[in-house]
């Protein structure tokens, strides 16, 4: 796949690309922006086109009409579902799990812009960014067992407890419950709440300030999140060690000292 | 051992059993529900026993007069304990870890109702479960080291930080220091905090909630919370494709779609 | 190494020793205390040494002058490595990360006084410690996205997500921006803040609160917090088995049970 960010046009999904920066928005406002068979496969390519993607330095994913996005749409995922055997089955979950590690082995950063609501995937795809903002009145729920699921989906069993504690996450897988935007935030789901109409500004001067950053650096950053998950502290230690003096072999590391030494603002180029 | 919950009548604790909900009264109120080597037996005996006991759907944990625990006795555990030889002493620790294993491998839901004190091993049976209740009077203490013990009890150093963060973590575990139930709920180790009147018909109305639910797929989500705890991203992520591929065959999952599309609500049954 | 910690005499920092409390200060308050090769290096070597020092019981690590550390001067450590070919610059990032190490694998407890200024390799001293306390006035930053470095430094890409989570560590590591002193409360890197005038003597407090503890315990407690970081629950729980039974085979645990029975304080004396 040739992938271009500057002529990119999705088939399920909007996206904008400006000094650097990418922007997705879920766009199907009037069911609240749900996910669909096409746009989960389509969203898994893209995040592994970024792969190769050198312009792309940040990414931002939003949702259109004052919500996030609903997750799986009960008519056309869940009906279907109810009618596949294990085989079709576990393509599903499979794809889905593939967008998440296709979000995590991107270099670049993503910043999520929640506003509205945020359940079931729509909960997974921002729990599975970098940097989450929200508005006060997003309502997060990871609902899965309101439909006869279990709350292992796509990762959150993993990855929800390490960002808001095991026993916040226990809570809300179990239960299905709404996270508030308040609860969120003081639980360090939501990185800032900011006001609705700033949000999308706000997410996006966010991936710009980064995108402005040592790029080949923060791309080492997120693999080192990913990759020292569950390593032991020497291991991580080593490893770091190991990433960072390629990180200081770099141009960008020369230029920060150069700019530091002549008393300018750095400026990062990415390599 | 043949286990019916209708029947169960257990030598060293309180046991009631309603509409799928077991519910654990810890009852030595003039000793503050002090745990012994035989309480916690029998504890362990009873968490092993429910891996069979499909009708118990849920499991409350509470303690009677107004305190959760004050743990191993100190005349009836320490003191036998300072004269056992090694193998003596790891056969203790190892049952008491042996009822920490048994808390994470039954497919109930366990919820904690925490008033008063909540100390040492009953601290531990707190953070073993899987959502937490307190009133504004519990005080939790992980106090071993007042006994001129290590803070690494039954789990604890692997657990807590998992909870409530490593640094908060390392405070309690090498002070024995009381976390209050206001810090409880801030730092994510109380889910939530009731007033004392309330306590043990909210913990029990949490837990026919969850007993009303896909228990199947409980049981699915609390395996996964315990079996993803140390593996990779890319490994979680499997894991849950195939653990939620398995319960997209359930009939929970179908009733829950035929519900919605009649726009009705949806009846489990845990099949 | 002949390590005798009454005699000892630092060239990089000041050292105190009083009542098996050892207190470090960095202190080059003129330049807010930066690290240099040579006092990284006698740092690792110091923290390698008190492995063997049974004297020493606690550690407690502060700053000159209102700021804990700076972190790797600009001149005097980025300006050469930006000279150097790869195999300088692993020994460079291997030399500091095994001044975590070295802080993780020493027995004793290191509590941080943390005052003004606390960034780059200064944060990671202050991620390394176990117990944080810090002023209202701290700024903590991992800013090494700043001179074009990635976060991945000294272990804080494995580290700082258990104090915080994975979601605020992200955005500290992505962004470099200063984490506040209240902001640190609330997310558990800071376990409580309290006035400059009384932060050293608060902190030292606390490490004599430790000091008279049962520290063989307290090095037992360390050791599993840091081996228990990324291994399975079942063997977590098998590991303090093993670790609690050597702690009750120790005279401390023996002498806190007859303190009890003798309604006395216990004196533990670390055997």
């Amino acid at each position: 796949m040739r992938f271009d960010p500057e002529d990119f046009v999705p088939a399920h999904f909007l996206w904008t690309f400006d000094g650097g920066v990418a922007t997705i928005t879920l766009n199907r406002p009037k069911r609240k922006n749900p996910l669909t068979f096409e746009s989960y496969a389509e969203l898994r390519d893209t995040f592994r086109a970024l792969v190769g993607a050198r312009t792309v330095k940040a990414v931002v994913i939003a949702g259109a009409g004052g919500n996030f996005s609903s997750g799986g749409d009960v008519h056309e995922i869940i009906g279907p579902l109810t009618e596949r055997a294990m085989p079709g089955l576990l393509d599903f979950t499979r794809m889905t799990g593939d967008l998440v590690k296709a979000m995590r082995a991107c270099p670049q950063p993503i910043v999520t812009a929640i506003d509205g609501i945020c359940v079931g995937a729509g909960a997974i795809v921002a729990m599975a960014s970098d940097i989450r903002l929200a508005t006060p009145e997003a309502k997060t729920a990871f609902l899965f067992t309101r439909v006869g699921l279990a709350g292992c989906d796509m990762g959150a069993c993993a990855i929800l407890p390490r960002i808001i504690g095991q026993g916040r996450a226990s809570e809300l897988l179990f239960t299905g419950r709404v996270m508030t935007a308040e609860e969120g935030e003081r639980w360090g789901f939501h990185n800032r709440l900011v006001p609705r109409e700033a949000l999308l500004a706000e997410a996006q001067a966010l991936a710009h300030g980064l995108a402005d950053g040592p790029t080949f650096a923060h791309g080492i950053t997120k693999t080192q999140l990913a990759m020292e998950w569950n390593v032991s502290l020497e291991t991580a230690i080593e490893m770091e060690a190991q990433a960072q003096a390629i990180c200081m072999a770099t141009n960008d590391f020369r230029r920060a000292f150069e700019a530091f030494a002549a008393k300018r603002t750095p400026e990062f180029e990415g390599d």
